[in-house]
This record gives C-alpha cells, structure tokens and sequence, in this order.
C-alpha cells in the first residue's frame, strides 16, 4: 500500500518549524511495512492544499494529512478538503456537544470560533481526539483512503498510534513482517563501506541496504522483510553476520546503543577506570564520557590543559619534551596519557594533543594533525592522524578516535598494545 | 518569485531523519522574500524523484532539491535530473581532479565509487563544494531555474548561504528589501518573553515577529521589509532597541553570534584569561569555549574534577569543606572556582558542581541541583539553581549559565559581583 503524507501549515513552508510530524508519520507507517511514497508539504492556502489532496489521491492508496484543523481563521483544511471532494460541509451535532461539554468541565464558555470545528465534510467518519478540540475525520474516495488529523504533535502522535495505525493495518492487502537494524560505523567512509560490501546481495535475504552518514559515524541500515519474525530474524543474523565482517571491527553499536555507552559498558565490565588528559579537543572527550548515566563508576578526571603551562604544572609534562617535540607529538601525547593515568590512579589514561585550527597550522604539522595516545597496564600506544574539515570537525573526529580507542583497546584491536 | 523544494532520501520517507534541511532552506528563501509554496520529500526512486522534479517545473519558477549527490550506489539525483531533462551524463575532468587532490590531501586513494560524482547533466553549471565531494549544479529550462544540492546539512546550509541565495537573488523579479535579525534570549521562557513584549505593535515598523524555541535559547526573530535597504535597517535599529530594552539584558547574541563568541570577546577585549573546574558538566564548559577558533588566547585550561578526589588533589578543595557541606554545594562552587582561578593564573574562574541525574538526588538536593560560582578581581559570588529536564538537558543549562555569568560579569549584570 502507497502512503503519501500532506503536513500543511505557512510556520512549515515559512521553515519557522521543522517538520517533525511528517518523520513521525514516515517512520510510525514505514514500521508496519508501508511505503511512504511522497510528503508534500504546504501552506494554509486552498489553492495548495486542493492541489495537495488532487495530485496524492492520483498517486498514492492512503493519505494522510496533518494540520489546518485549528478553530482561528487560518486553518481551513477541512473546508478545503469539503470543495476539493465536491462535499458540503455539515454540522456534526454530536461533535458539538462533546466539544461544549469540554468547555463546561473547564468552566469555561465554549469561544465562537470553537464551532467551525464541528463542520466536517458530509459523509466523512470523525476519529475523536480526547487531547483536543480538534478531531480527526476520514474520507474514502474511489478505491482511496484520506485520513485527516490536527497538526499539534502530542495529539498527532496518540491518535496516529491509537486509531490511524490499525485502520490502515485494516486496509492493507499485504501481510508480512518488517525488521530494520542500524549498524553504527566509525573509521570508513561512506564509500569505503560501499566498496567493502560490494557483492553482498541483500535481496538474496529479502533485506534492503541504505547508507546514512551520520557524522562522524556512518551507518549502515538493514530492513528486512518476510513471512514470519523467525524467517526475517533469521535472515537479520545471517547478513548482520557477513556485513560485520566485512568492515572488520569498525562497527561500534547497534540500534539505539552509542560509542560512548558501549565504552562505558567495557570499563565497567573490566572493572576499569578511565582518565583523559586533553588539548586540542578542549573538554569535548570527557563531555562525551559523562554524557552517559553512571559514567562516575568509571570516569575519574579530565584535565583539558589547553596551555603549554597547564601541561607542565597539572601533569608534570617534561618542559624539555614540550621545547624539542613540540606540544604537538607523539611523546607529548604519550606523556600526557601517561601522567594522567598516574596522578589520577586509572587503569587506562588517554592524551590527545593536535592542532584544530583554523590557525596553528604548520608545513610539517598542518591544521588537522592530531596525536592520540593510550596509556594501559599493557604499555603505552600513540599515534598520528591527518584529519580533515574545519575545527569543529577536527575536535569531533579527535574525540571519537581517541574514545573508540578505548572501546579496540577491550577488544584487542589496537595495533601496537593488541598486537 | 515561487519556489519548490524538494528534498530526497529513502531516511526522509522513512522517517530516519527529521527533514531540517527542508526547515532550513524554507528559512533561508523566506527571509530573502521569496514564498516557498510546496515542499516535496521523496525516497532515492528514479520514478519518484522524475515526478518531483517534473511537477515542480510545472507550478515554481525555482526549484532547489537536496540529496542524493552522494558517492553510493543509491545517490541516483544527477543521473536522474539527466533523464528528466532528456540530457546526457557527462564526466567533468575538473570535478574529478579535484575530488583526486581532495583524498590525495587526505593521504588516502580514491573509492572507484567516488568517480560517480564527477557525472553531471551535460551543460549543468556546477555548485564547486568546498567541504565535501558532492558538487552541487544548475539546469535552467523554459525559464525555470532547478538547483541540485548535496543533503549533507553542513555543506547544504553554506552552499545555500553562499551561492544559492545571491543566485536566486539575481533571478527574482521584485524589488522590495526584506531583512531579518534573530535575537538569542537565555533565561526567559517562550511565554514569558511574548508577555514582555506585550504592547509592541510590529506592524509600525513594517516587521512580523517569530518566537523559535532553541534549547536553551529562545530566539526572536524580527523579519522587516521595506522599499530601501535604509528604510529598513531604520526601523531594524528602532524595533530592535525597545526589544532589547525590554528583556532586560537576557540577549545574549544575535543573528550568526553565539555566547561562546560574545564572551570569548569580552574576555578578549578586556585581556582577561578564564580556567573551568567543572563537575557535573563534565567538560561540557570547556567544550563549548573551545569551540571558538582563538580560544586560546583567553581560555586558560578546565580540571573537569567528576571524582571528589580529582576536586581535592587537582585543586586543594579541602577535604572537610566537601564532608561538611557536600560536594555539592556553593562551598565547594566557590572553592573550585576560587582555586582553580588560582592555580592557573587567570583573570577569572568559573566553578560548576551538580547533580545531573538520574541517580544522585536527595531530598534536599534533588537532582537539577546546581551551583555556579565566579571567583573575579572583584570577589567570589555563587548561587544554587533547581534545574528542570534529564541529565542531557541540566548538563547543557548548567555549562549555558556558567557562560552567561562571564557575559553578565562584565556587562555587571551579575547579582553578588556587580550589584
């Protein structure tokens, strides 16, 4: 069944709200195996709207529609809705008296304006909104199903989930199950990803393949599709299985879980502690960290010593080492990683030192250049990396280094401690 | 001037991903003045998108659609653009050699994959995309102009802002100025801030304003139009001061400014230095200055002190104070702050300690307890704050205020210091 949604509203086309409606509907429909075909989205004008309504009843099975039901002036969709399927609008009395009973609980009397939201177009089923004045209403044309709904987020959603899911689980003629998986990846970009799963044949397991770079992870998203859950679980462990090899310890969560969380995770699995001595990403690893409930059971400290002087005197960073490597190098790295699992008494200390630019740059240490060093009762491991963007970019992908290093360090992935 | 978007992506459809992209670009034209009247979101289907694009140049004079430009298999927008226009997919030598450099400079060899985005329609004018390697592109027909842009956000918002904008500028027919100012509110809500202003009438000054929840900002937006540039910018400069006036130093940056820029100037201008002993932000204050290319001119260092011994050890918070009166406490806000400005030398120091949850509350502390503490030339003052929301949300407000108070410290708005 083809789905198209229609969001109406000027604060949509005016970009005053970002349209959060209309990825609720995609996503809430896509769930059940729908294909959202088109989203239009336009302004409270009937001109649009009945052009809206005409082209997606041309293309689609179901549409559904979101906003304009308001009672001010502005919201006209159920009157466009009346001209556009050449029906008058009536009086739906029992609306009516619900809505002045809503009034009265709130001792209030019901505005004028309140009225227009009882007129519907004839014939049209209502679908009632407890949460609001504005109800919902259907209307079937020519084999098509139109669903109308008031645009206001919470009684979006609740009358989505509660009444326009399963009218349209009704409708389908398909039955079969739907399963999508995100593997969260770190490390390749998106079309060394591509390359590194060329030749898998997801149709083979009844499963689509999308990329979504997500910056600085990309992910790799698996739907599956298939008669019964065991078949498409079944087919989920089996392609999960090859594309993990395939990127070969780059995938870093699944699903819901994060970098960080997963991180958290391993420390407190070991029993291990955590602390970080960072520079050029200025505070930015240990935000990341403590991002995650409970991250004191593991985190113990970061000193973001952005001055050469804060190096020296916080962690006793040799000032000679500072002078003859420069505050950017791999000793400096080490050192600070060293020193910072000292003082702090951690089983595991990071540094990370770099320069994020947009100045500080240098021939042989260009913008981007940044060290990342791990200290760990297996030794101490550094190493450099050019990283590209600009300085919110270089701080990013630094920060996520220097704490996937962390998560390969448990994993015995880190060449030169692991191997 | 009408204009369509049209945004693509099977994550869109299938509601992965919030359309911002399509929020933003509607912004963006409608503060130029030009009216978006449809917006059209469909997946990465040659079917689909033809249609889009086909409609589009039926009922818009401009036409700008992002995504699909990407290096996958699945970006298919130019190679379709070509066929709806009936013109053939040609390779840009230019566009390859440079895309070449772009990972030569990275020190990595080329995907085969990447070679895709070097095709474009034959006689499109090509977008050059500084910050990726999806080149955007125009195709002009019967009148109509259709711009093609990569989906990624970054590189969209400054290809829009850079070239589409001037671009469309130079189509457009009318003449009228339309100028916009966003003033950046902290500390009012969104209701409070419509009650302040009650009784200013936009309409005099040919203005409509907007109020856009940013947490944890609020933002005002201010849109005026006008015959000349000078009518304008007059009646901006007249509206924008009883605004201001009227929410009593709570704006803290406007239009593309940020707290962290405001103060980082401030700190600047006046040759002062900061260092940041955080608890419950985690490094979160250390991040969002650093964020500021040239921090470290100002920005000294931050001891992110999340263990009660990093807050004795790095910083000689006594022992005592933190058993007597809790680590969390305006004590210790003040001892952090006073000590870590100590330490490190500097003009000022901020000190930040909380519980963010969702464990650590009490009956007397519940979590959203924070104290921020200014230990200045001037003194030290602190406050207890009861924030509202989960641990991400009393992190951001905690690292959000702490930064305000330097902002207010030197405007002397701050109660304790300056009054």
């Amino acid at each position: 069944m083809r789905v198209e949604l229609i969001t109406v509203g000027n604060e949509l086309t005016a970009g005053e709200v970002v349209d959060t409606n209309a990825a609720f509907m995609a996503a809430a429909l896509s769930e059940i195996g729908l294909e959202v075909v088109f989203i239009t989205t336009t302004g409270d004008s009937p001109l649009y709207i009945e052009e809206a309504l005409r082209q997606a009843g041309e293309r689609a099975d179901a549409i559904v529609v979101s906003g304009g039901l308001g009672p001010t002036e502005d919201d006209i969709t159920a009157k466009t809705a009346a001209r556009a399927f050449g029906l008058p609008l009536v009086l739906q009395q029992g609306v009516l008296e619900d809505l002045k009973r809503v009034f009265a609980e709130r001792r209030m009397e019901m505005p004028a304006s309140n009225e227009k939201q009882a007129l519907f177009p004839q014939g049209a089923e209502i679908i009632p909104n407890p949460q609001g004045t504005a109800c919902g209403f259907v209307i079937r044309r020519r084999g098509k199903i139109f669903v109308f709904l008031p645009g206001v987020p919470r009684e979006l959603i609740s009358l989505v989930n509660e009444k326009v899911i399963p009218l349209l689980q009704l409708e389908r003629k398909e039955t079969f199950t739907v399963r999508s998986r995100t593997l969260k990846v770190f490390g390749y970009t998106e079309s060394a990803i591509a390359d590194l799963l060329k030749g898998i044949k997801p149709e083979d397991f009844s499963a689509t393949l999308a990329y979504l770079p997500r910056f600085p992870e990309n992910h790799v998203k698996i739907t599956l599709r298939g008669k019964t859950p065991a078949e498409v679980e079944g087919n989920l462990g089996r392609l999960e299985r090859i594309i993990r090899d395939r990127l070969r310890g780059r995938v870093t969560a699944a699903d819901g879980e994060t970098l960080e969380g997963i991180v958290g995770r391993l420390l407190r699995e070991n029993g291990a502690t955590l602390a970080v001595a960072e520079s050029c990403t200025g505070g930015l690893v240990a935000h990341r960290l403590t991002q995650v409930p409970g991250s004191s059971d593991y985190f113990e400290r970061s000193i973001v010593v952005y001055s050469n002087a804060a190096k020296i005197q916080m962690l006793g960073v040799p000032e000679a080492l500072i002078s003859s490597q420069g505050a950017v190098s791999g000793q400096v790295a080490e050192s600070l990683a060293q020193r910072v699992r000292q003082v702090s008494g951690t089983t595991l200390g990071l540094g990370i030192t770099g320069i994020a630019g947009p100045s500080g740059g240098s021939e042989e240490k260009p913008v981007g250049t940044v060290f990342i060093a791990l200290a760990s009762p297996k030794g101490t491991a550094s190493k450099r990396y050019q990283l590209p963007g600009d300085r919110n970019q270089v701080q990013t992908l630094s920060a996520y280094i220097a704490i996937d290093w962390v998560r390969r360090y448990f994993f015995n992935l880190l060449p030169g401690l692991n191997q």
